[in-house]
């Protein structure tokens, strides 16, 4: 299963003033990458290239559609290198034997699957995600210090950002120790199946000893990726949406918004965190 | 059709500390909003409730859906007032003798119109999205200073992002004079969606002597979205992503980007700026 090495920036040329030469500048690569499961398309998401197996699959993991890396066979770029579009379409075939069901995303993405009394207002997909996954550690803690210190650390490790200015980052860091896994790109959603992908790969799921960092706002999907990951408590560097906070009550995920300059808000199941 | 009057922000509470009781907390509001066609569901889109017409008009019209407000027989949320999930289903009736060409989103967004080599690198819409775009005008010219002024003006307009934090705004001004439109949503595209739809109600398109503003990153579909309206200068406080700036390059769109602190960098078109 080769994958393309792909570059995170590419140089445009910038005018910053009329009256000098154009500068070159680093600027984010936004690509679409197409998810295929068994042939069919289920998703086209904009996104940096780099690490797309670990997109695909954390994207299929918050979907419901495999629930870990037995389920699948193969997870590769389809056609050839040299190709027009080589890179930009990525297909998981299941593993012999395991029959996928895609037609989940694609019903909730087209809206047809669900009524708009339920699954609009979110809450077939709720009922949905609760069935699925298992239980989160009540028993997990974080210091308010180490989650701060966090940011920090993430800040240092997001060298997309540092040269460009325009990429998001998701970081895995497990307080009782163990390396941070911190993953760029132009989209947050994106960032998060990432990190969460690469759990998978490294068959690390559930990560009920992990927490979750979004260098930007927390959002009802963040909230559902960690929570079908078994992450007990998900950390964002800015704001939350009224649906992440009221998922993450009901998910029971600990959720920690603001975490910048030494403070932050906890919006739901603040007894994970220890100050 | 009457639309239901929805608060942008929400009140949750938040601990700052476990030594201190919980401290009541604005909220952005994050719902689904699910886009119908004439019966057939296209697009759900997390939003912040509130001109949501305005929101399926513009994303309508980006996507080559519909032309003008002549187009529309009626736009309404679907149900009464008081049924579950009111508000969040929208559909879009063609005018009396006009038929709508749905699938040309519903293909894009499954990926099931185009194949991996043209339509998912993004060379099948781009040459859709000339063909059915007017010329930019080449002789519109707008201060570099009036750019960073409005920078300010729209932030003391960002009143839901004042008081919770977590909120992206689009503003459309004319630099010859006239009123700002500027909204504010949980999803920068939709922010943009909803200024242009408040045009496409106004029977103000083309908008080809606007400039459109925003708040966080310009992306692919933020350029598309001004192409596809006739603006011909786009303006971001944050980054400029690599498809941003190739389709600006390509569409005749002047993009300018870090608009901040009285600088910026632009990436096409500068002859539109005067310094």
């Amino acid at each position: 299963m080769p994958t393309t090495p792909r570059l995170g920036l590419v140089r445009r040329e910038a005018y910053k003033s009329l009256s000098r030469a154009p500068e070159g500048d680093d600027v984010a690569v936004e690509e679409p990458l197409e998810i295929r499961v068994a042939g069919d398309a289920l998703s086209v998401t904009m996104r940096t290239p780099g690490d797309d197996r670990e997109l695909a699959l954390g994207f299929l993991h918050a979907e419901g559609v495999i629930q870990s890396i037995d389920d699948v066979g193969s997870v590769a770029h389809c056609g050839r290198p040299g190709d027009e579009g080589f890179g930009n379409v990525i297909e998981v075939l299941p593993a012999p034997g395991i029959v996928l069901a895609p037609e989940r995303v694609v019903g909730a993405r087209r809206g047809t699957l669900t009524t708009s009394s339920c699954g609009v207002c979110g809450r077939a997909s709720i009922g949905d995600l609760a069935a699925r996954c298992s239980p989160l550690r009540d028993d997990f803690r974080v210091e308010a210090t180490a989650l701060s210190r966090l940011c920090a650390s993430m800040r240092a490790e997001q060298h997309l950002f540092a040269r460009s200015g325009g990429v998001h980052a998701a970081a895995l860091f497990a307080p009782a120790g163990g390396p941070t896994i911190v993953r760029e790109d132009i989209g947050r959603h994106n960032a998060v199946d990432k990190v969460i992908g690469a759990l998978i790969l490294a068959r690390a799921l559930p990560a009920n000893d992990r927490v979750l960092l979004v260098s930007g706002r927390a959002s009802f999907e963040i909230v559902q990726k960690a929570a079908a990951a078994g992450v007990p408590v998900v950390a964002s560097v800015s704001a939350a949406s009224s649906l992440a906070v009221d998922l993450a009550l009901q998910m029971n995920v600990t959720l920690a918004s603001f975490v910048r300059d030494g403070a932050m808000s906890i919006y739901a199941h603040p007894e994970r965190i220890q100050f």
